[in-house]
């Protein structure tokens, strides 16, 4: 069968725009982030934030995976349902709703999660008492992102301090995200932080590096003993710019068709904002490559459409070509849709549920 | 019961995020659209990409509207399930899979879809001969957005004609979606495709405009016969930007959870861009308004965390602190989610479920 074959077949069969994701390259995916931690003697933990499906999680765990990481409680239980075990959530969780759930959770699986404040903490022995054992917290540190995890090591012992005296928690170490492939400005940071923990005769179980990005810096980073990534499965434009893919290893595009070409120079995809998202990638072209006509440019979007800019190409696609389109970045665009077609090459394998979708709570 | 106890009660019921609508201010924006479409005797065909729930459609036709408008097939497949009938798809449909879908719907309900351009036009016909009558067809017109439609009345003609050429096709108008606010550069785009067609002897039933900023300026587009408006029965910041709603008419609010604190100036919302999303509005200043602390601005995401920027404001919420935020642009919004939670002022109603959301086929 031939790529046009294939793409005449999923339009049957599914309609476009359809989220295709590639297995054989999703296997040289996953078998590539596996043989980074493996060089650098550090658990694998990938983050399904990116896939959302306990298939896509079970093929990670059977290459090699320690265990996972979801951001979400709700992603966690769609992935325990399905399966999987040791499920790090790195989400500050507050609330008697979610503490009762992640009470249930933790009685269930071997589920740690992450805090950054008081308040979380003094919330989580609420979820101990559901489990019937103490709930693993990890201190989630900040090294620059200026994201979610405190700014010095000094609190970052405090916390930790403070999880160890609850019967109801067990501290289980310090989880980081380093800028991308700046994982230098980590070290200084992680350093302190365990020694500090150290000297209080705490032992930390989890010392945890994120991020695709620096899946080739692991080396680099002394003492962690597990790394979480999730765009790696995938990939997408982001990655290519960071240079830690080729378009060979995009696994994942959207099937699209060109539903309007009202004018010369621009043609109308039936993939918008909703579909697509309106994620610049970090400040990218665009928002997706067309592989077939790389020199379109998908210059904006309304909800159901995407503008497409042909101005630089003379080859412009007609009313009713599919193309396909990688992503800016693949985790929110997974986020649209509510199953893959799966292929693998140029042939059609099946369906995939994405069951961890929009599971924001 | 207060605002406060409701937050309260909203977070133990269902955890934040939540999609909370106001159904008090929801009946009176619906009313406040259909009564501009009655002063200008004009049909009110509200857009549902919106709200993307039947219940909230019944609602819109109970208060007066005639019919629906959906961009998307599927949308328009979920409406018909939940009793909703008149339906127009505002949209390009191609290929078999679509149109075996359009002759099944268009058998059971009344059902008109769009066409800019003779590609669509020609695979219509294997969608009439599945519903055994004829596909009710308008041809959509661009008079200045640069999004689908044809660029000239000429075109306009042209395709009128196409379609009424075909038996198995109704020639049904023309749906034209004006600039915001700007409704008289269509006017005569609109006067030369309606001439022409009457010269062939072709009658529109259907000239159709758009466009919730626009239900103001109904009046100075003369000969129209129906309206489609979506964003209004919520309103957003951009529809307070377009002057056309107030605060108090913003019905939608994300209901979300500060959930860490880790500089002075700074705080992250449980609200990234995948319950957000990365929509501008148009180019406003943030994310989102929060109502409570007006001057925290939204400045960026990941995918589960809002990036609050409080160096503004002395008011500063603290972990765990609910708050709630009008979003930019409602319709990409709702459609991350799977239910509203509905309230009347500061009493919880119950849930709505949104069976259209991501239905992007």
């Amino acid at each position: 069968m031939s790529i046009d074959n294939l793409k005449a077949e999923i339009a049957r069969e599914f309609g476009t725009p359809a989220l295709v994701i590639d297995l054989d390259v999703v296997e040289h995916n996953i078998a590539k982030a596996q043989a980074f931690c493996d060089a650098a003697g550090v658990g694998n933990r990938p983050h399904i934030k990116t896939h959302k499906s306990p298939v896509l999680a079970a093929m990670q765990r059977d290459a090699g995976a320690r265990g996972i990481t979801c951001q979400k409680l709700g992603e966690a239980e769609v992935m325990a349902a399905g399966g999987l075990d040791d499920i790090l959530i790195t989400y500050n969780l507050l609330g008697e709703e979610k503490l009762g759930r992640l009470g249930k959770l933790s009685a269930e699986k071997t589920v740690t999660v992450a805090a950054d404040n008081p308040v979380t903490i003094a919330g989580l022995p609420m979820a101990g008492r559901i489990a019937g054992r103490p709930i693993n917290v990890v201190v989630e540190c900040d090294s620059g992102r200026k994201r979610a995890g405190v700014e010095t090591p000094g609190e970052a012992i405090a916390l930790a301090e403070l999880i160890a005296a609850s019967p109801e928690l067990s501290f289980a170490g310090f989880v980081f995200y380093p800028p991308d492939k700046t994982v230098a400005s980590s070290q200084h940071f992680f350093d302190e932080a365990v020694a500090g923990v150290r000297a209080l005769g705490l032992e930390p179980r989890i010392l945890s590096s994120g991020g695709s990005p620096n899946l080739g810096m692991l080396q680099e980073f002394h003492g962690i003993t597990e790394h979480r990534a999730g765009t790696y499965i995938y990939n997408d434009r982001m990655m290519m710019a960071h240079g830690m893919a080729t378009l060979d290893e995009c696994a994942l595009q959207v099937y699209a068709t060109v539903v309007s070409r009202a004018g010369a120079e621009r043609g109308i995809l039936d993939s918008g904002s909703k579909t697509l998202t309106a994620d610049t990638g970090g400040g990218l072209d665009g928002f997706g490559l067309i592989r077939e006509y790389p020199q379109a440019r998908i210059a904006g979007f309304s909800e159901e459409h995407g503008m497409l800019d042909l101005s630089k190409t003379n080859d412009r696609p007609g009313v009713g070509t599919i193309v396909r389109v990688v992503p800016n970045h693949v985790c929110v665009v997974v986020n649209m849709f509510d199953r893959y077609v799966a292929v693998r090459g140029d042939r059609l394998v099946g369906e995939i549920d994405i069951p961890a979708r929009g599971k924001l709570t």
